[in-house]
């Protein structure tokens, strides 16, 4: 039977929570093909989400290095933390991944109270970036955030006074903001002006209101109710205090801190950043679209017959800006066809047909608890890769026997 | 995209023990493809494998009808019982399922010494389709049996005497065969002569020695090692009885009673029944080859642009003589593809791409717990079948795509 098969796949998954990285998703999949289509050109692209792990992604992806290093912790402790200082054509960006300073897993879970924890050690990561060599431009991950501070422990780290009414220095953490009386940029780290802030975020995410970040992220971070309703108080005086700050440094500018969109990025860092000028860039636009992080995905779609893109989950969320939907997206719109493989297939996963996703499966192949699912994950997706490719060149080879009975009028072409 | 679609598709596949029939399997199958395929032609042919279900399937294919009656179980209680007549072109075959009458569900857990268990209820099933009007042919379908009596019971039901040295009848049981004398066949049925006897079974399984039923089936069916080798020393002399008792029926006949073909079936009513000259065919040969039961595989294969087949498991067992293997062999001889699904995907599962399986999928989309599984297994299987042709059909415009850029040297053709 004649089979058409690829010569070019573009492998580009996001990582497995709890699992496998992007890269090691990556590898399995491209292992998996590899045994169904031996001599097959398989490029990989792991594909960051801006959270954890997005820096050493990087650093990897261009050819760049990862400076460890020791900031302020979430919950004000010291912890082991790091940034990325890009190579090859991205020499002079650094990456600063919030969650590596400020992330959820870094705070207990008996510390989970939203309205304390900080993000003083990703403004000290940033101050580091810049103090760094050659850099001109930061790009800030957003996501996995363990804060609800607004930004204001960034802005802190970088030489901002937030000072209530008698002109005292307030304490760290989102709740004390209703105190704040005015934010003091007279000791900002002077290379702030000089570099250039990009933040990777999710656009939905706004600083205060019904859909603002003490409302929608206080109760998964540890808010009770009363907390909740003290910190989106809170946050609505301190996106005042920034619409004023930011006024008084550039007149013309019609930021809206309240609920613009991003600013309620990463509890809020996205409307602190914006004070310095920060560019509020959607996720993927950033990460994969600009060029700033090296990740040239409609270059490498082009020339691919085919596209492998995977996460943890496939569900009704994942059209919501996850990243098989971006990566089918940027696919369909070269007509190339999109695959995607998942631990777990969710409620309406198909919804993620609308954005390209041609086909997808489970890793699954049988009866199994999510701990063992976990574990083995390498050989579960290395597995239904080559499943999958049996199955898409079976349906390659059945196209093509049907081609051939073509004259008996039995064939049949959809557009 | 230009997409080749499969116009007519064959979906042959067995039941999921515990979860669904065959039939079921089939229906799930064909609702999945419809979603992704709606004015789609879906044959459906639900395949017995010659165990439990399968004279109720052969009833509802041919448009028969069951015949529900009561006989000795296989621990010496009544149980419900049922065999089949045919319909349609197969008027006249009854089906006896050996199981309905002598399969280990039917043995309480407590009670499971495949020492004492008898097939006396499948000859007396036999018989009542002997005497039912028109019958000229019985299937018995071998399969899921829960005794190891050489088919002495079954020999014994339709009318043989089995005799001790003493000319007294041997109490019931595989044990006791070890003090039979000699085996009476004057009191036979007088229809055993004139109806045609065609036991679907596995031919692998032998009556006696190293690969004899004892030693094989014993252990699973509740033998205790001691009693293995009584068994096996028992059902070694019951088969030079059988040599002796169908020389003088037939003095040129030359079946091999201890090791042939099949012999083994059931344990060992493959043997008992070829005393009276049954004939001993591969299941599937039987089943869906010979015609006898109404199933036409190859027609049905033959007009198929893909064949859909499934189990509930697929594993290094499969190409053993299990149906996904089965069916693929035959639509293998015609070029046309097959898929099989399956709830579980085990180990070496890949030997059935020897078989002419060109892909195989599981039906699990997360990790999930068997029980889960089993109670869920229609919804499981239609969405898998979906998801499967999703597969199908980005695999053949894939395909048609590189085929359009076939010009610029990147097309690539297998054989």
């Amino acid at each position: 039977m004649a089979m058409v098969i690829p010569q070019r796949i573009l492998v580009a998954p996001s990582g497995f929570k709890g699992s496998l990285s992007a890269g090691e998703v990556a590898q399995s999949i491209a292992q998996g093909i590899r045994r169904v289509i031996p001599g097959v050109s398989v490029a990989t692209m792991p594909i960051p989400d801006g959270g954890e792990g997005t820096a050493e992604l990087l650093a990897e992806a261009t050819g760049g290095s990862l400076k460890k290093t020791r900031v302020t912790g979430p919950v004000g402790k010291p912890v082991d933390s790091h940034f990325a200082l890009l190579g090859g054509e991205n020499r002079g960006v650094a990456v600063v991944e919030m969650a590596a300073a400020a992330g959820l897993s870094l705070v207990p879970n008996d510390l989970r109270d939203p309205t304390q924890t900080t993000t003083f050690g990703v403004g000290e990561l940033m101050k580091q970036a810049m103090d760094t060599e050659g850099v001109h431009t930061i790009l800030v991950g957003c996501g996995d955030s363990g804060t609800s501070d607004g930004g204001a422990g960034a802005l802190a780290a970088l030489g901002a006074k937030i000072v209530d009414e008698d002109g005292a220095e307030l304490p760290l953490g989102g709740a004390h903001l209703g105190a704040a009386h005015r934010i003091d940029l007279s000791g900002l780290h002077p290379r702030v002006n000089e570099v250039r802030i990009v933040l990777a975020l999710n656009q939905h995410n706004v600083l205060t209101g019904c859909h603002g970040v003490a409302r929608v992220f206080g109760p998964q971070k540890g808010a009770t109710p009363e907390q909740v309703e003290q910190l989106d108080a809170a946050l609505t005086h301190w996106a005042g205090l920034l619409t004023t700050a930011r006024r008084e440094l550039s007149s013309e500018d019609t930021t809206d801190f309240f609920t613009g969109a991003g600013t309620g990025a990463s509890g809020g860092l996205g409307a602190g950043l914006a004070l310095l000028g920060a560019e509020l860039t959607p996720r993927f636009e950033a990460l994969i679209d600009s060029g700033l992080a090296g990740l040239n995905i409609a270059e490498e779609v082009s020339s691919a017959d085919l596209v492998v893109t995977a996460e943890g989950a496939i569900d009704f969320q994942t059209v919501r800006g996850k990243v098989p939907a971006e990566i089918a997206r940027r696919a369909q719109e070269q007509g190339v066809p999109v695959l995607a493989l998942a631990g777990s297939i969710g409620e309406k996963a198909y919804r993620v047909h609308e954005a390209g996703i041609g086909a997808y499966a489970s890793i699954m192949p049988l009866p199994m608890d999510l701990e063992d699912a976990l574990t083995n994950g390498a050989e579960l997706l290395a597995d239904s890769a080559e499943r999958c490719f049996r199955l898409l060149l079976l349906g390659s080879s059945m196209g093509a026997a049907i081609a051939e009975r073509k004259n008996s009028g039995l064939f049949a072409v959809a557009a």
